[in-house]
C-alpha cells in the first residue's frame, strides 16, 4: 500500500465518522459496508480499500475510543483534577460523552453487543475502576475522605452504579434525563463515600 | 386448532425450555427455529406448529417472565415481606434468578437486545421501580427510615444501581461474584437510605 495521502486520511476519517453514526443508530447487525458507503457518498470499493470488513471498522472505532486510556481521556482540564474532584469530573465527562459524542455512543453500543461480534474487544470497566480506586486513595491522602475505605471495592461500585444509571436513562428516556440522574447519583455517592463537605465538589 | 392435549402442552413447554437455553447462550441473532428443534429432539415442523416464528418464541418467553408482576413474583415467602425487608428480599431474589433461572437469563438478554428484535417488549425497570417506591413508603411509615425521602427518585436509583451491579458482574465474571457484589450493594444502599439499624435486615 502507498503512504497515505492527506486526501486518503480524510476519506478514512469520513468513513469512520459515518460508520459511528450507523453503528450508534442501528447496532452491529443493522450496519453494512454498503450502507456506510451510501451514507458517506462514496463507492463500496473505497470503503473496502480502507477497511476489509465491517468488523474491522467496529474494532477501529472501539479501540480508538477505549483502549488507550479508558475514559480518563475525556477529562481535558489542565492541570487534571485529583481525588474527589477527578471522580466528579470524570463521571460528568463520561456521561456528557455518552450523550454528545457519536463515536463514544457507537463504541459503547458495539461493546454491549460483543456477543454477536466475532472479535475480542478490550474488557470494559476495569481501566476506569482502577482510575477511580486511585482517585479515592488520593482523596483519602488529601483528607477529603476519612481513612478506612476499601478503594478497589468502592471503585468497582462507582463504575457499576454509573453503568446502571447510564443504561437505565438510555432505556427509559434515550438519555434525556441523564445529566439530572448523574447529579443525583453524584450526591448519593459522595455521601456514601463519607466525603467531607461534599458540596465543595458538586 | 384443536384443544391442546396434555402431550401438546408438554411439548410446547419443552420447546420454550430449550429456546430459553438457546437465547440465553447465543442471543437472538444466534438462535434459530432449526437449532431449537434439534436441541429439543423434535422436528422443525412441530416447533412451527406451536410458534410461527422465532420472534413469537422470544415474545412468549419475555412476557411470561416479566409482564405480569415484574420481579415481584420472584419473592415467594408467605406472608410476603414489607418495607426494607421486601427491598432486600426482592433484590436478593432477582439476583438469584439472574444466576439460576435460564428463563430469566433468556428474557433479560432478549430485552437487552431489543434493538435487533422486530417487536415491542414491555418496558423494563418501571414496574420494579414502582414496587421499590412503595416499599420505601411502607418502611418510612413503619419508622425504619426517617421521613423526608423522595420515594420515586430513590426507587429509580435502587433499580438502576442493581442493573449496573448485575451488568458489571455479568460482564467481568459471568455473574460469579454477583452474590457478594449484591451484598456489598445492599450494605451501601441501606446506609444511603438512612435505614435505622440496617443489620436487622441483612
Amino acid at each position: 500500500m502507498m503512504a497515505p495521502t492527506a486526501r486518503s486520511v480524510e476519506t478514512r476519517e469520513r468513513i469512520l465518522a459515518v460508520a459511528a453514526e450507523e453503528f450508534a443508530d442501528r447496532g452491529y447487525a443493522g450496519t453494512s459496508i454498503g450502507g456506510i458507503a451510501e451514507r458517506a457518498g462514496v463507492g463500496k470499493g473505497l470503503v473496502q480499500y480502507h477497511f476489509k470488513a465491517k468488523v474491522d471498522i467496529a474494532v477501529t472505532l472501539v479501540q480508538s475510543t477505549f483502549a488507550q486510556a479508558p475514559f480518563a481521556n475525556v477529562v481535558t482540564v489542565d492541570p487534571p483534577p485529583r481525588g474527589v474532584a477527578a471522580i466528579v469530573a470524570s463521571i460528568r465527562a463520561v456521561s456528557r460523552a455518552f450523550r454528545d459524542n457519536v463515536r463514544v455512543r457507537a463504541a459503547v453500543r458495539l461493546v454491549r453487543e460483543y456477543d454477536i461480534i466475532p472479535v475480542v474487544f478490550p474488557t470494559p470497566y476495569v481501566g476506569w475502576m482502577a482510575v477511580m480506586a486511585q482517585c479515592l486513595r488520593d482523596a483519602t491522602d488529601a483528607g477529603d475522605i476519612p481513612p478506612g475505605l476499601d478503594f478497589e471495592t468502592e471503585g468497582w461500585h462507582l463504575v457499576a452504579t454509573f453503568t446502571g444509571v447510564q443504561e437505565t436513562s438510555q432505556r427509559l428516556t434515550q438519555r434525556e434525563d441523564l445529566p439530572e440522574r448523574i447529579e443525583e447519583m453524584l450526591q448519593r455517592q459522595l455521601r456514601l463515600l463519607g466525603v467531607i463537605d461534599p458540596q465543595r465538589f458538586l
